[in-house]
C-alpha cells in the first residue's frame, strides 16, 4: 500500500537490472558443446526436451515428440549450465541468454520429469545447509523477499493476500475460497475455542490472524519481521474490526514472550532453517500451556535436499524445506505429541498454478514496477515451483501436535470434515 | 481353535508356574528400607500411591489422598524393585510378592502421573535396543505371545480377533464396532480399488486381509509367522468365502515376493526392531508398482524409548515402539512420500480398557488354561498398556504413504470421513 510502484525495493536489486544478454552474445558453437550437452541429457534421463545450441544446431535425446525447445542463444550460458545446472539455468533465462519455446511449466516438468542418473542426483540434490538465519540474517533474508511491495503482491495472490499453500476442497474451488478453505482446515485441526489465546509465528499479512479472530473468537499475537506485511496487517486488522484482537509484532520468532494455548505457523518454517529447530521448539515449549495444541505448516522434502540453488540465491535467501525427520527436532526433544501429519503437495501445485496464471496477466505491470528481467526471474520461479510440486521434489506438511499429556485433543478428525468451510 | 483348553503352550512357561510368594517371605523390615522407598518415591515425583512395607507399615510421600496401596509382602521383592522397578514390579506382582489395593489401572496410571526426577526419568527410559528380530529370533519372539492359544485370545478380543488399536468413531461404540471401523479406517486412508492387489505383513487372525477382499474387492496376500494365526485365519476366509482371494502365507515379512498396488501392515512393526526398518523399507520398494500406496499402523513413542523391561522379557520379546523420526528410516531411503500420519494413542487406550474389562470377566477360565500366576501377569499387562496410552508413555500412529512421484492419491481425506464405517 505504502509502495509506490515506481520504487524498486532493494529486495529486488538482484534481479533487476539490464538484460546483458541483449548485448553481448558468444553465438560460436564448438563440436566439445554438442558431446556435453548430449552427454549431461542422458545423466538427466533423456528428458523430452530438444536444446538447440548457439549456433542453431538442435540437440535431442529423448524419445517421441519433444514437449518443447530450451535455447542456448549464449556458448556462456551453455557452459555455466553444464557445470552448475540448476543456478545458470535460472540466472540465464532471467537474462535471456537461454530462452523457451512452449509451455514452460511442461517443460520444466519435462526435464525434472525422468529419474536421473544417480550421480547427477547426488551432484545436485545432496543436502547442504542454507546460508545462516541469525536473527540479523533472518530480517535480511525476509527483507528481501517480502518487502518486494504489497502491490506487487496484490497483483497475482489472492485477495485476503495469503503466500502460502491452500487448500481445494475439490480442484475446482477458487483460489480465494481455497485460501478460506486452508485458513479453516489449520483452525479446524487444532480445535480452535473462543477465548483462547493464539500466538503466530511468521503472519504474512495477517489474514490467518484476522481469521482466527473473526471466526473462532481467539486472540491472536502475530509475529513477523517484514515491514511491509506488518504494517498491511494493522491496516486490515482495523479495517475489520478485530484490531482489540490481534495484535502484529514486528519481531523475530525468537523472541516471543507469553503463554498460549495455540501455536500457529503457516508457512515459516521454510525460512528457520534446520539449526534453528531445536531452539523453535524451545520456544514453543516455553510458550504453551498444559493444554497447548499447534500447527506447523510447511514446505518439505521426501528426504534431506538444500533448496534449488537459484531460487536459494535469488528467491528465497536461507530458504530450506525439512523433511519430516528434520522436522523431528522441533518437536522429539520437548516431547511433544505428533497428533496429525497431512501432506498437501498437490494443492500447492494447484495453488502455484493459479499464481503463475494470475502473474501473466499482470505481466506488463510488473515489467512497469520492476523490469523484463525480475518479470523472467518470477515467472521461472513460479513454474518451478508448479513443478516441483508435481513431481514430488516438495511436499506440503501440515504438522498438528500437542503437550504429550493432554487428552482433551479431538477424538478423531471428523470434526475437520463436518461441513465445508465457510468464508 | 486346534489348541485344547488344557495344554500349556510353550509361549507361557516363563510365565506359568508356582506362586513363589506362597512359600517363602522375609517380612522383616529394616530402617534402611524405609529411607530408601521414600528416597524412590521423591524422585518419582511423589505420587498419590501408599506404599506398604513387609512389616505392614506405610509410607506415603503424596498430597492429598492416596489411589491405592502397594504391598510390599516380601523384602527381596522390595529391593529388587528399588534397583529395577519395571522388571521387579511385573515380576513381583506377578508372583504375589507385591499386591495392589484399589483399582490396579488407577494406581498404575498414578504411579507415571507425575513428572519423574530427569535422573530417574534418564534410568529407566533411556534408549536400549530390544533383543535382535533375526528370521529365527522373530518366529521364537512371535511364537512366545502369538501363540498363547486361539482359546485364549477369543475370551477377550473382538469376535473378529483383532488384536490392534480400534477406531472408536465415538467413545461410545463398542468394541466389535471399532474394530470393523478401524478396518475400513485404513482401507479408507489408502484408497483400495476393486481388482488391486494388497499384500499384508504381519496379518494376526486374519481379520483384516478377508475384510479388505469382502467390503474392497481386492486380493490380498497375507504374511504371518505365527503358526495358529495363519490356521485360524485360512480357516475364516474358507468359511467367509474369500479363500480365493486372500492367500494366507506362513512366512517372514522379509520373503515377501511379488508386486502389489498397496502394502498394509497393522500391528506388525512393533515386533521387527529399529535395524531392520531400512530393510523393510527396501521390502516395500521391491513391492510396490509405479503408483502403489501403502500404510504402517503401529504403536510409537514421542521420543526414543526402550520397552518397559518386565513387558519386554515377559510378554512381547523383541518389541519395540518407534518414534516418527525412527520411522523414516523405513520411508526416507526409498523416496516413499508420507501422506498421513494420525495419532489414536486415545483410542488404544480405550481398546486396551476393554480387552481388560473382557479378559477379568473371564480370568477364571484364562487360570483354567494356565493359572494364576499367568492370569496376574496378563493382567497387569492390559492394565499398563491403558495407562500407558492415557499417560502418552505410548502412541499409536497411522502412517499412510505412497511412491513420491504417483499422483493419483487421494485429493483430500474427506472421502475417508465420508458416512459412518459400515460392517
Amino acid at each position: 500500500m505504502q509502495t509506490q510502484p515506481s520504487v524498486h525495493p532493494s529486495g529486488a536489486a538482484h534481479i533487476t537490472g539490464p538484460a546483458r544478454a541483449l548485448t553481448t552474445r558468444a553465438t560460436r558453437t564448438l563440436p566439445i558443446d554438442r558431446w556435453l550437452l548430449r552427454t549431461f541429457l542422458r545423466a538427466a534421463g533423456n528428458p523430452p526436451v530438444r536444446c538447440v545450441l548457439p549456433n542453431g544446431e538442435a540437440v535431442y535425446t529423448g524419445d517421441g515428440a519433444p514437449v518443447g525447445t530450451v535455447r542456448f542463444n549464449d556458448r556462456r550460458a551453455l557452459h555455466r549450465f553444464l557445470r552448475q545446472p540448476e543456478l545458470a539455468f535460472g540466472e540465464g533465462y532471467t537474462d535471456g541468454a537461454i530462452e523457451i519455446d512452449g509451455d514452460l511449466v511442461e517443460v520444466v516438468a519435462a526435464a525434472y520429469g525422468k529419474p536421473m542418473h544417480p550421480l547427477v542426483d547426488r551432484l545436485f540434490f545432496s543436502a547442504r545447509r542454507p546460508r545462516a538465519n541469525t536473527l540479523a540474517g533472518s530480517r535480511s533474508n525476509i527483507h528481501t523477499h517480502y518487502d518486494l511491495g504489497n502491490d506487487f503482491y496484490r497483483l497475482w495472490l489472492d485477495d485476503r493476500m495469503l503466500y502460502t499453500c491452500a487448500y481445494f476442497p475439490t480442484p475446482e474451488a477458487t483460489l480465494e475460497d481455497a485460501q478460506i478453505a486452508k485458513m479453516h482446515h489449520v483452525c479446524r485441526k487444532v480445535a480452535l475455542r473462543p477465548g483462547e489465546r493464539v500466538v503466530e509465528a511468521g503472519c504474512g499479512w495477517g489474514a490467518l490472524a484476522i481469521h482466527m479472530a473473526r471466526h473462532y473468537g481467539v486472540t491472536v499475537r502475530a509475529f513477523n519481521i517484514s515491514h511491509e506485511q506488518i504494517a498491511y496487517g494493522r491496516e486490515q486488522a482495523a479495517r475489520e474490526g478485530v484490531d482489540d484482537r490481534v495484535e502484529f509484532i514486528e519481531d523475530d520468532y525468537r523472541n516471543i514472550t507469553g503463554t498460549y494455548d495455540c501455536f500457529m505457523s503457516v508457512g515459516m518454517l521454510e525460512h528457520v532453517g534446520p539449526d534453528n529447530y531445536r531452539e523453535l521448539g524451545a520456544v514453543i515449549d516455553r510458550s504453551l500451556l498444559p493444554h497447548g495444541r499447534g500447527l506447523i505448516h510447511t514446505i518439505g522434502r521426501t528426504r534431506p535436499a538444500r533448496l534449488n540453488a537459484w531460487i536459494e540465491k535469488h528467491i528465497f535467501p536461507g530458504g530450506y524445506p525439512p523433511t519430516l525427520r528434520e522436522m523431528m527436532d522441533i518437536f522429539e526433544p520437548y516431547r511433544f505429541s505428533v497428533l496429525d501429519a497431512e501432506n498437501l503437495r498437490l494443492h500447492y501445485e494447484l495453488t502455484a498454478a493459479h499464481w503463475l496464471r494470475r502473474f501473466e496477466q499482470h505481466r506488463s505491470e510488473v515489467a512497469r514496477m520492476f523490469d523484463e528481467r525480475f518479470v523472467r526471474a518470477w515467472r521461472l520461479y513460479l513454474a518451478g515451483t508448479t513443478v516441483a510440486f508435481r513431481t514430488s521434489l516438495l511436499q506440503l506438511f501440515q504438522v498438528a501436535f500437542a503437550r504429550d499429556r493432554f487428552n482433551g485433543v479431538p477424538w478423531t478428525r471428523a470434526h475437520v470434515y463436518a461441513s465445508p468451510a465457510s468464508a
